[in-house]
């Protein structure tokens, strides 16, 4: 057999075990060509075998011959991904395209080759922190577009979010696709607008502490989360990389619906206690907004995700059939139904300029609030922590002292200051360990908000377009403006939608918050209360 | 009438009214040579006219004859008074030494001219703060043992306080005077070795707010302050120029008593409310400590000091009675009875070597507490302040984002959360204000037990000096080692006096602290709860 070379283009330091160091221009020795979850086994120049990452290294063509690699690293390694939203996209692109085998070659959060250019050293933030709002939809879209209408270029500009997305070969009326009564999707006139409709069936659903599973005789890992839906009561088994292809579909699906973004991929480190139980967090977040959206919550390849059990044909069943989805794109407006009445275009715009206003404030300001609640935390954990260890510190160096005098009466007092100084001790601790309990959460929230706040230019942006468009036609009545309609309908429901959970969350947030941080006090209190109890013990 | 003329030896920068300011070198012109408080009044070149110090002028005797000045600056310049108890002791000289009207030349705290060389621009500590047992007695017990004997010198350390203090004198049988039977002072044994009888007549003393007090056509002012002890309770108005004759007196009369200091002078700021507020609280700890003081309590000159009315004579002729006590220095001791059976001289030497390491080790630590407290304290009023308020802000910006929604079912929730962030500005000014209640009362405390363990190395000392002298001397039987007893006996009754007396301090600081903290964070819960309330209201 011919040994596969290849040259190393990065270099890429081994940080766990079964991975092995290389170095750029070092020449390595491949074991198989077959990538591993985006890994390659082979040894270097060193004479180390084990695992780096396939990306960092060009297959040599003059060894070999195969249409795996063309020479180039590997189009992952260009995939930008230290914004977890676009690489998501990237996977969703991927399970679209390739076969139903692509599942078992394993493009989930495990593979560092996505993020190795720019990962190694520095580790992405756990939440990207973007103040403006970038438009995460392109690579996923594109393929929206590919789908939603075979006629496209009316729009000067080919690559608005308008005409990716679909919205405008909707609105020309070139989609068409069959819709089954299953598939519809209602827009009532609610007390403040229009708004889904209510889902008949809501349910919510657990996520249990994921375990951790292994593959490639113990050289690969990854986690497995349980998650129970409360109208089935039945636990499924899901890898982060589910969740991921879930994503994918979602937004294909549903060019107005904002869908929370997952918590972000992370390439080292991946199972550090703080990390797994981020992400666990993170995901639950992620599947409360799904099972409370009424559209999302209801739509078949959630369903899927959902309830498929462990039998891997129907699985890949429904995968199958998800992916050949075609009411995705300009075809999603089809499914829409809307109230009789249609609404004011100009009431319409009005609502969209006023949320736009509004979804920029708020994502400045949530910006102010988690930074100053990240550092609050951060102070908590260090200076707070640090002041009231050293005053407790000092009060036992006074009880020292006091030991020092061998007087019978002053041991039950220098044991009482001792115990004092202790309890200065625990409460430092208290601080440390509080922000956990409710500064974290709201910082949680903040972040899944800030993604909608990221969705929503590009869902306005498709509303605009289609307005734009009926001003522009002399015909002010008739299909084109009704097209209009179904998509501002949409458009205004998702904002009422966005803005109810926005209120229901934070409220519920902040009285989390409130009654943590009243226990946290009260605990200091009964801390210190103790603490004076011990003077009266020894009088 | 010739004009008097006096050159600017320092630049002086008025910082009140009536103050002028005046420059190095100037000529400035006198209105009368007499020194109101230690200021001249006058006008300088630029034709203001009003007070400034004494010490910063130089009579120009071309002009004049006066024994006044000498052209020098005045003595009490060359005072150094940044340690407040050194110049205490210097007023205690003064007193000394002038006739009674002296006291009306108030050499009391308002004299800048005292603390102005090193005192402009740079307001010396409130407490000073030294890790070394400075010797502070050194300038008042010279006065001491001038009186206690005319016969000194055996020593050949002539100047140390074994000498000075009249122990030595006393334990030579040098020490001669009359003394009836009120001045007894009873040395008994008690459960934990020799103490002082108890007072059985106790009481204590309450400090009303002072008052502010003018002369000089309102150009001077200073505080009065309204003393009611509990055994008579009436109220006699004091100046901290008697409490500071009072200690002095006190200082000279009881060589192995540990007379608490008295809070220190300040030049400048002296009605401002802090500093006000500060001495009040000083000399209330002053007060208390005298009067739970078995020896002090009782002692003559005190009793003069709380019960002496308005009446000019009556307190003058109790001022002189006191100055002229025979019963000082050296006789101190004679006014000792101890108790029927001579303590173990081993046994003495290893208390008061017990009681050194402790006073070591208590000075040493009170140290890092004071300093941990007061940090604590600035850390509360500026870092924790400042996040609380900054979280406070945050949440009110959030709020703020929210009402850009007109939803009306926004409305409630935003109030809620703008309350939220009101709730936590409130705790932020909490945590500024708290220290003040909790902190600085300890801090008070360890100043007033540090001034105490810098008297013990004298009083020690004494003891040490009596002991060394027994040893030496061949008779082990004798008037000599009967003579140490009586030294013994005393030190160890100021030991265990000051044991008591630390241990119910500490004891009674240390729970106000918890309950005053626990307090606080009770109002911090009670005002969480109050913001928690909110989100239920606007549901």
């Amino acid at each position: 057999v011919m040994a596969l070379k290849a040259r190393v283009l990065y270099d890429f330091h081994s940080e766990n075990p079964g991975e092995i160091s290389i170095s750029e221009n070092e020449e390595v020795t491949l074991f198989s060509e077959e990538e591993l979850d985006g890994w390659l086994e082979g040894e270097n120049s060193r004479g180390e075998a084990g695992l780096f990452p396939a990306s960092y290294v060009e297959v040599l063509r003059d060894h070999i011959t195969s249409s795996h690699n063309n020479g180039l690293p590997s189009s992952k390694a260009l995939t930008p991904s230290h914004a977890s939203y676009a690489s998501s996209d990237a996977a969703a692109q991927r399970g679209v395209g390739g076969s139903d085998d692509d599942w078992d070659d394993d493009w989930d959060d495990s593979s560092p080759a996505t993020d190795a250019p720019q990962g190694v050293g520095s580790r992405p933030p756990l939440y990207p922190v973007t103040s403006s709002l970038p438009a995460r939809r392109d690579s996923g879209q594109q393929q929206h577009h590919a789908k939603g209408s075979a006629t496209v270029g009316r729009n000067l500009n080919r690559f608005s979010t308008f005409v990716k997305s679909g919205g405008e070969a909707f609105l020309l009326g070139e989609a068409s696709a069959f819709v089954k009564d299953g598939d519809r999707i209602c827009v009532v006139m609610g007390k403040h607008g229009p708004e889904w409709q209510e889902d008949p069936y809501p349910f919510t659903c657990t996520i249990d502490d994921p375990t951790k599973q292994t593959k490639f005789k113990g050289m690969k890992s990854y986690m497995s989360y349980g998650l129970t839906p409360t109208h089935t009561n039945v636990q499924v088994n899901r890898r982060y990389k589910h969740f991921d292809w879930l994503y994918g579909r979602l937004v294909e699906r549903f060019p107005v619906i904002s869908v929370p973004h997952l918590p972000e991929k992370q390439a080292t480190g991946r199972f550090e206690e703080d990390f797994i139980s981020k992400r666990r967090k993170g995901l639950i977040w992620w599947m409360n907004h799904m099972s409370s959206h009424p559209v999302l919550a209801r739509c078949d390849v959630f369903q899927h995700f959902l309830n498929c059990g462990a039998d891997e044909k129907a699985w890949k069943q429904g995968k199958r059939k998800a992916e050949k989805d075609e009411l995705v794109g300009a075809n999603f407006f089809l499914t829409i139904s809307t109230p009789s009445v249609p609404l004011d275009l100009q009431e319409v715009e009005s609502k969209i300029e006023g949320f736009k206003a509004f979804t920029k404030r708020m994502d400045e300001n949530s910006v102010v609030v988690n930074t100053t609640i990240n550092e609050f935390a951060r102070k908590q954990a260090t200076g707070f922590k640090k002041e009231y260890q050293k005053v407790g510190q000092s009060f036992k160096l006074l009880a020292q002292a006091f030991e020092l005098d061998q007087q019978q009466y002053s041991a039950g007092l220098n044991k009482a200051i001792s115990e004092t100084g202790e309890a200065y001790e625990a409460i430092g601790e208290y601080f440390a360990e509080q922000p956990r309990q409710d500064l974290d959460p709201i910082s949680d929230l903040l972040d899944l908000y800030r993604g909608h706040l990221a969705n929503f230019p590009d869902i306005i942006h498709v509303q605009k377009g289609a307005l734009t468009k009926v001003k522009d036609c002399p015909k002010q009545e008739g299909e084109l403006h009704e097209r209009c309609n179904i998509i501002s309908c949409a458009t205004l429901a998702e904002i009422q939608h966005f803005h109810r959970t926005r209120v229901r969350d934070f409220r519920l947030q902040m009285q989390h918050h409130l009654r943590q941080q009243i226990g946290f006090f009260e605990k200091i209190t009964a801390r210190l209360q103790d603490a004076l109890q011990r003077y009266d013990d020894n009088q």
